[in-house]
């Protein structure tokens, strides 16, 4: 038996999310078939189940196997059956206490917006095309309530006996031209808080909440009290921590 | 009557190339369909006609109207339609003798190769994947003999009875990370020039040519001393100068 790590890379577009499903393409779909093309079924972990529509440059996932697998041939393998729209960056021996999802310390994730008039055909897939002109100052300054540990009951979409309890690193929103990128770093995140935080967020760059009313949408712990959330293509799962 | 010129930006992945066809979904097709819906029926044309699968950020196209055009409005109705593939970044009135194809002076094209082992799912609809390491310094060394007035035979898919001399202003390979990027720019440039270039230089990167064969090449006027051509995902037309 041996442990396995693999560092992998999506476009999400053609997907309806990471988690197996049965008769719909999904990641997870696809990497168990190949791998069981070269090495027999196994079951993967993973570190973060985005949804259908959102995109991984640093996603984790681990299996087990019962015989010694090669790593670099069975990296080349996975790419070429997986290529373009999954790459497998790495595929490393771990130890066998490594568990992708349960071993991961922390996930960040980026959420790009396109704020202008005109669509852009080339980031059309990654970003979220919102014609509105945004105040990213007022959005960074909403978002500072939000970093710390806090119920993020507003900010998620409820799973039932789970708690929404959750410590935010870091939040914080930057612009390059005409594209406003969120950074978010969590030991993890609920069901589609950063998409919610995002949604929130534009509705104080377009004026229709103030900043100060982001901490009152915290507190009411209340998801009928946020703005929904973002669509899915602009969001991107980054980077794992172990 | 009017003279309208339209700037546009496309991602080729998805058409049969800019020239209308029959039965296929080209760009020309899409756009003069879209303008049909608003103004009725009109011919276009087109500073660079890509080829199935070659982007444009910089593409240029005009039409005449019989009825004056309400420019902001029309550009964003095509906008509407024609989103996320196409996307109009400008379309205004110009003088009468304006014409995309006629009265352009210069065209500039980039071509992208990602050039490492792991595929990139985030850029693999715009740059050739290619392996095997290639020397950047000793292509650029190898395109010094393109620059310059030439007959291109050697480097053109031949169309009979067409002149294959013209003049190369830029040719220039830089490297960003795992990216190589050649620019190219030329008062015009034959069928497959830029995809021609883009071989013979990975010929030179990867040691199957040295780089003053590249001129020995040139002057054989001999399409099959060429390398072929590249794949087009990795072209993009960057501008049109007037």
């Amino acid at each position: 038996m041996g442990t396995y790590r693999i560092d992998l890379a999506y476009l999400g577009t053609g997907f309806h999310g990471y988690a197996a499903q049965p008769n719909v393409r999904t990641v997870q779909g696809e990497l168990e078939a190949a791998l069981e093309r070269v090495i027999g079924p196994v079951e993967t972990f993973v570190a973060g189940r985005t949804d259908k529509g959102v995109h991984a440059s640093g996603q984790v996932a681990s299996f087990s196997a019962a015989a010694a697998v090669d790593c670099l041939r069975l990296q080349r393998s996975l790419n070429k059956q997986l290529a373009p729209e999954i790459a497998i960056g790495k595929l490393s021996r771990v130890t066998d206490d490594f568990h992708a999802r349960f071993s991961a310390t922390g996930r960040r994730y980026t959420y790009r917006i396109l704020n202008r008039e005109t669509p852009d055909p080339f980031v059309a897939a990654t970003s979220w095309h919102f014609t509105t002109p945004l105040d990213v100052a007022a959005m960074q300054e909403g978002c500072r309530a939000l970093v710390g540990e806090h119920d993020f009951a507003s900010l998620c979409k409820a799973a039932e006996g789970k708690s929404t309890v959750r410590e935010l690193r870091v939040v914080s929103w930057s612009e390059l031209g005409d594209i406003l990128q969120l950074e978010v770093a969590a030991s993890s995140f609920c069901h589609q808080m950063v998409r919610s935080i995002v949604a929130i967020s534009v509705d104080v760059g377009r004026g229709r909440l103030r900043p100060p009313e982001v901490a009152e949408i915290l507190e009411a712990r209340d998801r009928n009290a946020g703005s929904g959330a973002a669509p899915p293509h602009g969001l991107t799962l980054v980077e794992v921590t172990y």
